[in-house]
């Protein structure tokens, strides 16, 4: 199999995606990225290695004038060549305060209706490592501080509503702690090239499989901080480390991982869940993002008596039982620890026999 | 008085140096850096400001022929114009190995043992915040993780022997617990420019004060990975924000604050020192600079229900309780409470009366 599509396969497997059995919707814009990661479900499907409906959803922002439109009509040929589903939304963006996170609320927004409305519990993004390493110096150059430099992660919940940053409410509502295979589990956000596919990889898989991807041309708008930064800055730095873009985007997951201090975080508030025996599922679905990562990690250390040997993805594992549907479920953790979901709650196991 | 004297001496203050009976040690290159530090010294003594005993100190590499004993001749000719002690010092240095490691070792063992023949304590440098912003990109191009990120510390240990970045034992070599007050307090590394003067603001001070400085012909030397970050990756970064450096430094800074994962630090080993009640000074000498920042977090976390408020300048005012000769004294935290030193040990007390 290409190349491509395993590690597509190694990462839906390791961030827990499903096989079988589920809706996934891809945001595609028609840049090489979406396309290609769009392309390669399609493909890992025709395969039989996965077993999903997959939507393809597209959003008109309506701000480059023709080539909004030439886009959709790009992503329309495209699923209609193809046989994909496809779901189309478009607005017109506010102009009040800052366009381009105005865009992003509202593409975030029409994604999150599309999969609530077809309950698919997964909306998949192709952002790529360079797109981190890029997201990495912008915050660097920025001064955003270390959690700024931690940059995006590979999956994270969707929430409805405002805030897209964090989690909201709307997701679990009518959720009993007890009652837990009843809720209804928050969409989540998910990057599955984000870790490993470089802007080339993408580029190259569309061109094997003979699609002509769109170029968005405010890529070479070099009044963009973003365009500057891809191609200016990136090109020097890699005369420094030819590696560059790997290097950056492995910082920044290094600093995704440290503890952060108290008042980096949350803006020095106490912690919002206290360290107990077993912490409530609903509670820690309440959580924005820094703060559920904090709780865990405390919660960890004070089982634990320490970090030691903890990784990200031990978190993320944690991460997931928070919010998968399944219950009972255990997550390994390093040096014989484990945690396991259970009526609503988080308990942390030794299953290690001390000797 | 002029600003640069005024900064210098502000820092000085914040940096806990003494203002009297005392000798300190200048390293001096000859590059308008340490020719500033020396100058500013010198000046605020003649200003009755400080009354100290200054040693200008130069190390002859002999790695430039020519310039290297050119720039001996220079820092000989300032120190009899201006009437400065001076000590200098010379080494073949060892072209195995890495090269300005070797050149570094020697150096700074120089420094060490004339401070320690002429009872100073303190061995000042004259780092800039341009130096620490060069660190954090050389260190964040070869991917050296957060914790390399967090740059030079204003003050540090200067050990005796190998391991230069690290606390060594000889000068704290004969010390008791209970008999702090005759113990020998190890040698310090002081930066008073690092966290405020830039290159330009060290180079017009010595244009004011008539001294023309040294310039090393390396700092043109393409060949170096740190020249061509000053000379071009720098200015191009400049483009994108004019306070990149202060930018980059404060990163610095904020990385150096963050707590530490296990896993990072000191390659997973147990801490060295667990939690009790009370810290024994002579054993928080012994540890490395991570693993005493880690002990005291991990103390203070403990002892206060959280590190909330927390800042670098407060673990500082901690890590010079354990290095000052002077006994009985305290280190003031947020939130009311107070780390206090006496009898060889410190301790926590909150002095807040709770209501």
């Amino acid at each position: 199999m290409d190349k491509f599509l395993l590690n597509v396969l190694t990462e839906w497997r390791r961030l827990d995606l499903p096989f079988e059995n589920a809706a996934v919707v891809a945001a595609v814009s028609g840049g090489a990225d979406s396309v290609s990661l769009l392309l390669a479900l399609d493909e890992l499907k025709k395969r039989k290695k996965l077993n999903l409906r997959i939507i393809a959803a597209h959003f008109n922002h309506r701000l480059r004038e023709g080539d909004s439109d030439s886009d959709e009509q790009f992503v329309k040929h495209l699923a209609g060549e193809r046989g994909f589903e496809l779901a189309v939304g478009s607005a017109n963006i506010s102009r009040d305060g800052n366009l381009e996170q105005n865009a992003r609320n509202a593409r975030y927004e029409f994604l999150h209706n599309t999969a609530a409305s077809l309950g698919a519990r997964t909306v998949l993004a192709a952002h790529t490592i360079n797109d981190q390493a890029e997201t990495f110096l912008l915050n660097l150059i920025r001064g955003s501080g270390p959690q700024g430099l931690g940059g995006m992660r590979s999956a994270r919940p969707l929430a409805a509503g405002k805030g897209w940053e964090n989690i909201g409410t709307s997701g679990t509502e009518g959720q009993t702690d007890t009652e837990e295979e009843k809720s209804v589990s928050p969409i989540m956000l998910v990057r599955p090239l984000l870790n490993w596919a470089k802007r080339r990889d993408t580029e190259n898989f569309c061109r094997e499989l003979g699609v002509v991807y769109r170029y968005d041309t405010m890529n070479e708008n070099l009044a963009f901080t973003r365009v500057r930064i891809r191609k200016i800055l990136l090109p020097l730095l890699e005369e420094f480390n030819p590696r560059i873009i790997e290097t950056l985007a492995n910082t920044s997951r290094l600093l995704r991982m440290q503890p952060q201090s108290d008042g980096a975080a949350a803006g020095g508030d106490e912690p919002l869940i206290g360290i107990t025996d077993e912490l409530s599922l609903s509670e820690l679905r309440q959580l924005p993002a820094p703060e559920l990562y904090r709780t865990l990690r405390g919660w960890l250390d004070h089982h634990r008596g320490g970090l030691r040997g903890l990784e990200l993805k031990h978190i993320e594992a944690v991460e997931r039982l928070i919010y998968s549907k399944k219950s009972g479920r255990n997550a390994e953790l390093p040096n014989g620890g484990t945690v396991v979901k259970s009526g609503g709650k988080l308990s942390y196991r030794n299953l290690k026999v001390e000797k």
